[in-house]
Parts: C-alpha cells; structure tokens; sequence
C-alpha cells in the first residue's frame, strides 16, 4: 500500500522531509522546526530572492521526476543569488501538496533539494508546509556578496560588451523535446543524441561560481537568463538605462538545439534567444576586462555576444542589415497562455 | 470593462503591484527588480522565516477582502518573527494568479499587504510573480534579533508559568460565524454583535512588540499560536522536554466565543485552545518574572494560564479532576480533510 501524506500528518510528514536534508551546517543557529530560523551572516549586507514554481506551469511531473524538480525550485534561487555575484548560504523552502500525494514522492522531491542544496553549500533552515490541490514549490534564498561586492542589472553602460557564459538555448530546446515524447520518433532521436538537453531543462546548474568570478573581473552588470536571453538582455538595459545590440551569430548555441529547431519547423533564434530557463549568467564588462573575464571564469566558456549602446533599443543583429528588437522573441507568463 | 492580468502582462503588473508598497525604507541597499534584494543588516544573527497561503486553504476570497488577504499574508511571518523575540525588516512576496484576475483585485491585496508592511516598519523587497489557477501568495520574512537576543521554543524548564498574550478563539469563532453567512439568522446576530470576531480572522494582529519586550522580561521559550493554542504548546513541549498542565478556567477567552461556541453547540475549548490563527503569543517564565514581564507588555494582557511540568505530557486540566492530551483538541492540515 502507498503511504499517503494523509496518513502521516503534517508533523510527521514533515519529519521525513527534513531526513532528507543535511541537518544544520556552518552559520545555522536555529534550523528548521522553531518559529523562524536563525542564522549567522559574516556582512551587514545580505542578499535575498524568492521563486515559486508551480505543476502544471514550471514543471510537469510526467516530464520531471520529484528529485528534479526539487534540484530545480532551489537551483533556480542559486542563480538570481549568482546573478548578483553573491554567494548562497541558507534557503527557506515552502510547499504544498495534495493529502493524497504518495510520501515516497515528497521525498524524492526533498531528496533533488538536499542534493542541490549540499553541493552548493546552502543549509535549508525552514519553511512552511501546506495541503494544495497540486505540487507547490516556494523558496527564498538568503546569501551574502561575494569579496567583490553586488553586482546589479543597473550597471552597463554603452560601450561595454555583453557576454554569455556557456550555451544558450538548451534547456528550451529540452522542454520542446521532452513534450513531443517518444512517439515522435524524429524528436526522439535528437533527444537521444543529445540527452543535455533534457537535463538542461530538468536539472539547471546554477552559475554560482561563475558570478562571483565574473563581479571579481569587472563585471559592471549580470543578470541570470530564465526568461530567455532576449528578454533578461531587455530587463538589463531598462535598469541600465541603455541599449544594447546583439550579434545573432556570435550567440553560443548549445549542441542540438539547431537541430531541435529543424524539427520543430522554427528559427534557432527563437530557441536561443526567446527560450528561457538556461540560467547562464548575461555579463556586461568593459572590453578591456573581458580577457580577465574569459580567464576567471575557466573551464566555463563565456562568449561576447554583442555591445552596450546609447539609446534604448535592445536588438538582434541577424546580420542582414536587419535587427529585431529582443522582445519579438520573448515570452511573458500572463499572456502566452491568454 | 475590466482590466485583467493578462491585459497587462507580467512586467506592466507587477509595476502596478508594486506602486502599492513603499519604496525603498531602511536598509534596502536594492529593492525589487533586479535578480536579488540586497538589504543592510546590523547584526550578525539574521532570523528568517516563510508561510504559504493558497486560496481555498488558508483564506476565502467570500469572507475575506483582498487587502485582508494581503495583510494576513506578511502578518502571519511577523508573527513568527515575533515569537523568536525578534524585529521584521523585510519581505519577500512571491504570489499567483490566475490570468483572469481582475487587476484591481490583485492591487488591493497588494495595498492591504502594503498597509501590513508599513504599519510594522517592513519593506517589501523583492519576490515573483506567476501564473497560476487561484490565489498563491506565499511570503518570506527577514529579521533581527531583538535587544535581549532570540527566544526558541525549546528554552522551557518544568516549574516555569506558561503565559498567553491577549485572549484566545477569537479567530476561530470569527472563521466558524463567517462560513454560517448571513442565512444563519443566530450566528449572524453573534457576528454583529461581536465583530472583532472577523476582524481577528480576517486581519491579526503579530505581537511584534510584544514578543521583543517578552525577550526582554526573561521569556524562556516563546512561540506564536497560529495551529492553536493546544497544538502550538504540544509544539513547545516537544522542543524543550518538558510537560505542561494548562488550567481550563484560567484560558483567557475573548468576547463573543463562548457565544459562538453555544451556536455551534460545541465545547467552548475546541474554539479557544483548538482553534488556530489568533496569532496571539506562548511565553513561558519562571513564576519570579511574571510582574515584570505583565509591566512590559501592557497594556496588552498577558495571563498565566498553566505551568511546565517534568515529563513529556501536554494536557488541560478541566478542573473536575480530569485532564486531556493537548492533541485532543488540535488539528492538522493534511489529515482534517482526508
């Protein structure tokens, strides 16, 4: 018989999830099961960001196991915290679940969280847990400037270069493959060629590392890239108060997704820069610095994809003498499904 | 005709969103929108904790407002912050909507959120917003400890008094004499006769203050009554390993359960010490700290209403010679509706 999240209550459910985690760890003072936690902070400065992921809308359990899911509503945290060359340190996780979701789900959920979680030093010192008619997801991470202090999105400005790290377009790529499942035998096989791709969608890594390096070289604004390389390129030069042109055949694409594109009848761009979920970090830099860049963030690959300039306007360059503005190419989650 | 979520899109909505908050306050070094909220601390000890509340779960969008809803969203984390003896500085808000949301009503849960806020000295910092099929909002908290340092739950010793603040199944009588409506000609007359009744349910009230001068009294362990009275010290037992023997007839009951209570034809108990949400405080102090600590919180009252005791047994004593298990009167949020 399947133990049920009805049959064990909430405190004793919420006994097994814990287990899974790490108990503790350097700077938690009161962990989860008091009213709040308390922890220890080495800089009056602390960092803070929250994401919600909901079923149905951020995950699909029959795309995702639980252990990736609960890898993923953490990692995802990690990289706004990179995004701003800090470094993670404690996660509030809150979630809700169906009473008749099986425990042994529950746990693998926990499990993807304190795996997440433990190779990336954070400690999960609490939380809420809740009754919902689906898998809820709610975490906040805390964490502090890295030795080089924050960066923010404001910071670029015209003349600077506009980096990547890694490859774009992956995980997009991954989700589009993943939903046209095995009965697509053409999708099949680019997924099986290029099984990254689904682990991109699925398993994130966040850029925690990177970040810090990369506020270290100079970097004069990040953002991480979950809306789509288009659309955070727009969110960065909003608050940086500039434009920015972007060279589409400079743009990293990562192995598969030229030919995930091709089956699925689309331009590339659309994968590479309208796609979200990559969680690479987008850079800006004064071109002198970028050798220093290039060098910190080794082995990790970062690409100039363009350039900072005066005005507004955000745009793809195809090469063509044609640009697009970024925004043809994003996405938005109270619209699309309109 | 109205607008809607999806009328506006994700960024264009959480602009409008956020014109209900303060901006800025004490403190935010980077406010919302960038990756991660950077704040300025003063202590090396930062207390944080979360709380998810899901429409149809936790509020009723008929017997509540949204800016009811707002406010008891942020309240309830105070309160927890509270109940480490602490002082909340900033929030977190990440919440869900349907597409179809009138935007109106999203903009007054976020004023009664921004009311919440400022009347507590706390800025909204940072967040997400997404799509969902109801309601999600789901807050973090950051705080301080308070000038003596943090209280836990587990600090109680056998021989300390245990104490509540204020009076107890408020809330409860407010939730049960709302769901009756207004078809329900006897509840309704309690209702208008006590009001406070709804306001209790609809919009507590943290015992921030309460809970730093109770820190500073001698409290040796603290937690807030949000499961309810009988289940929250079952809760503080367990952490400190001990007892506790809480006397029926010294239960300060608030105006109007007793009332409710004969409506519902129910043990008036089941409201006061089973009932959940009055947000009220559990302070345990050695019997020597009692006047200093009724000095310190007046004029809200504080009443002793049992005493720690050796073992592990939480029971009330009905004064007939009788005693229950605490748990006798609880609930739980994945076995009640099973």
């Amino acid at each position: 018989m399947t133990l049920r999240a009805r049959d064990l209550g909430e405190f004793a459910l919420i006994e097994r999830l814990l287990a899974r985690l790490e108990p503790g760890g350097p700077g938690v003072i009161v962990g989860p099961g008091d009213d709040a936690a308390a922890v220890r902070v080495s800089q009056e400065t602390v960092l803070a960001t929250a994401d919600l992921l909901l079923e149905g809308v951020h995950f699909d359990m029959g795309l995702s196991s639980p252990e990736d899911v609960g890898w993923k509503a953490l990692a995802v945290n990690l990289s706004d915290i990179a995004a701003m060359g800090g470094v993670p340190r404690f996660a509030l996780v809150s979630f809700g679940a169906p009473a008749g979701a099986a425990a042994a789900t529950l746990e693998q959920l926990y499990g993807g969280l304190g795996e997440c979680a433990r190779s990336f030093d954070v400690a999960v010192v609490g939380g809420d847990t809740v009754q919902a008619d689906r898998l809820i997801v709610s975490v906040a991470v805390i964490g502090e400037p890295g030795a080089a202090g924050i960066v923010t999105r404001a910071g670029a400005r015209p003349g600077d270069l506009v980096c990547v790290t890694g490859a774009v377009g992956r995980a997009a790529a991954g989700l589009a493959l993943l939903r046209a499942g095995s009965n697509d035998a053409r999708s099949a096989a680019v997924l099986e060629r290029f099984p990254s791709l689904a682990d991109a969608h699925r398993r994130p890594a966040p850029r925690t590392r990177e970040g810090e390096a990369a506020a270290r070289a100079g970097a004069t604004a990040m953002i991480d890239l979950s809306d789509g390389l288009g659309r955070d390129v727009e969110h960065l030069c909003e608050r940086s108060g500039a434009g920015a042109r972007l060279n589409a055949a400079a743009i990293p694409i990562a192995p598969g997704v030229a030919e995930t594109a091709a089956w699925a009848g689309t331009d590339v761009m659309t994968l590479a820069v309208g796609g979200g979920d990559d969680y690479e970090l987008a850079i800006t830099i004064p071109a002198d610095r970028f050798d220093a860049l290039a060098e910190a963030l080794a082995p990790i690959p970062v690409t100039r994809i363009g350039e900072m300039i005066e005005g507004t306007d955000a745009v793809l360059d195809r090469g063509d003498g044609k640009t697009e503005p970024l925004s043809a190419l994003g996405w938005d989650h109270f619209q699309e499904d309109a």
